[in-house]
């Protein structure tokens, strides 16, 4: 079985940012950078040791073994298009939202996606080690060398989908982007009332914490799964300020009791 | 100014469990532990040095400057009337939901409140030292009093009174508790799809320690934030066969939306 060992980026964002240099700590050779604005191409590659600028997306004679195609989900299917690959160069995208078939306009076989389950941010420092990698691959050969390539760079690596990588990503939506937002949305409540959102900061690493180690359904606390209409009446009628704000509580309040375990043993 | 030295415990529940110690481990003396569960009470003070098990609520020749009612938010009223206090001796609750004024039953002006706010089990170690402590008193000496005590245990010492403290619960409850019921949600969507929880962690984490550090404000990202309605319709659509969880899935979605920073700028 052949390794990948040169590879091509399109797209030098945030993700490349920091997969790029990972792939030539692990022995990785990166050759080439293309992006849509070049001096975003040109500071990436200012970070790799080999790397030059490309100015097109004609790869027909870079013998690359593998391009990433990493940018944004929208601009994927344009990338495919207008892509021209050498013989024996195989492609990935990146994207958690967009199916492998995505990159079927390419004149290969050897396509797939290599999912990096991480929110990056190019001043953010991220350990590549802990990242769960999802792979996804149209032939078996692929599969086995995006494997080999992704436990060189993570712990975690996982066979993937692209039915199952949509439900993965609509669960970080749940459990990242929303939890983000209600960390949003208490931080308003507080200031309202000249507090600092900084006094939450302990109760929400232990609640993150006690949720991981013990399992979500173990952890929950609070004034619903105690069924204590007092409190659940005051705030609510506290959140009249704000219709949309009261309607989110009453709903998670709601799905929360819906999801109690067991409620008979509770009301026998 | 005289200090709080000599502290009795009326209830032993998992916040008593680290409370007391804490106190200890500063200087103070427990003397008594009240509970309901008298084998409840035996099992706090074999873990203190001098505490006896007390039977009854009549603390008048306990000779305590302090005594912490540490019991569950709807027995607090229920003690207030029943306990009795010899002279000089405080009375303080541990709630974020109740008033400083439930303890107007006692026969002292001496009342107040000290809300260690952080979710406690008794299994779980926790570094009182990084605990936030909210504090509130009817007088000004025991205003100070509970300072001088709540800054011997920990960094974090707030004033925070009745009113506020109400929406520092509710804050905490947008903050902690509905996230951690998100992330039990997230857990159930990859559990159908064979999945494991524990394929998010390294991105809840990530997304915790942002918020935290850059705040939520600036740390948003996912299909709402960028307006992307074909990944907001294909979710929508998957989550048709929970009903509950698709209108949670649609609020939150307009809920972010609806704090788009200077949406202007993005549609111009």
């Amino acid at each position: 079985m052949e390794q990948i060992k040169t590879i091509a980026f399109v797209g030098a964002g945030n993700l490349a940012w920091h997969l790029a240099p990972a792939l030539e700590n692990a022995g990785h050779i990166i050759k080439y950078v293309y992006s849509q604005n070049s001096e975003n191409a040109r500071t990436l590659v200012n970070r790799l040791y080999n790397a030059e600028v490309k100015e097109d997306l004609d790869f027909s004679d870079s013998n690359c073994d593998l391009i990433i195609i990493a940018v944004k989900d929208e601009a994927i299917e344009g990338v495919a298009t207008e892509l021209i690959i050498g013989e024996n160069t195989r492609v990935v995208h990146t994207s958690g939202t967009q199916p492998m078939s995505l990159l079927g306009y390419l004149a290969t076989e050897q396509i797939g996606v290599f999912y990096p389950l991480q929110t990056f941010s190019k001043s953010r420092n991220v350990e590549f080690e802990k990242i769960p990698i999802c792979v996804e691959a149209q032939t078996p050969g692929l599969h086995e060398e995006l494997m080999v390539m992704g436990k060189a760079i993570s712990r975690k690596v996982w066979y993937v989908d692209t039915n199952d990588r949509k439900v993965l990503h609509l669960a970080a939506v749940f459990s990242c982007n929303f939890t983000n937002h209600l960390f949003l949305l208490a931080k308003e409540l507080l200031e309202r009332r000249g507090m600092d959102f900084e006094i939450l900061h302990p109760l929400i690493i232990e609640t993150v914490q006690k949720a991981i180690e013990i399992g979500p359904e173990n952890a929950q606390t609070g004034p619903a799964i105690r069924r204590d209409n007092e409190v659940i009446d005051f705030q609510k009628s506290y959140l009249s300020f704000d219709e949309g704000m009261a309607e989110l509580y009453q709903k998670l309040t709601d799905s929360i009791l819906e999801h109690l375990p067991n409620p008979e043993k509770e009301n026998p």
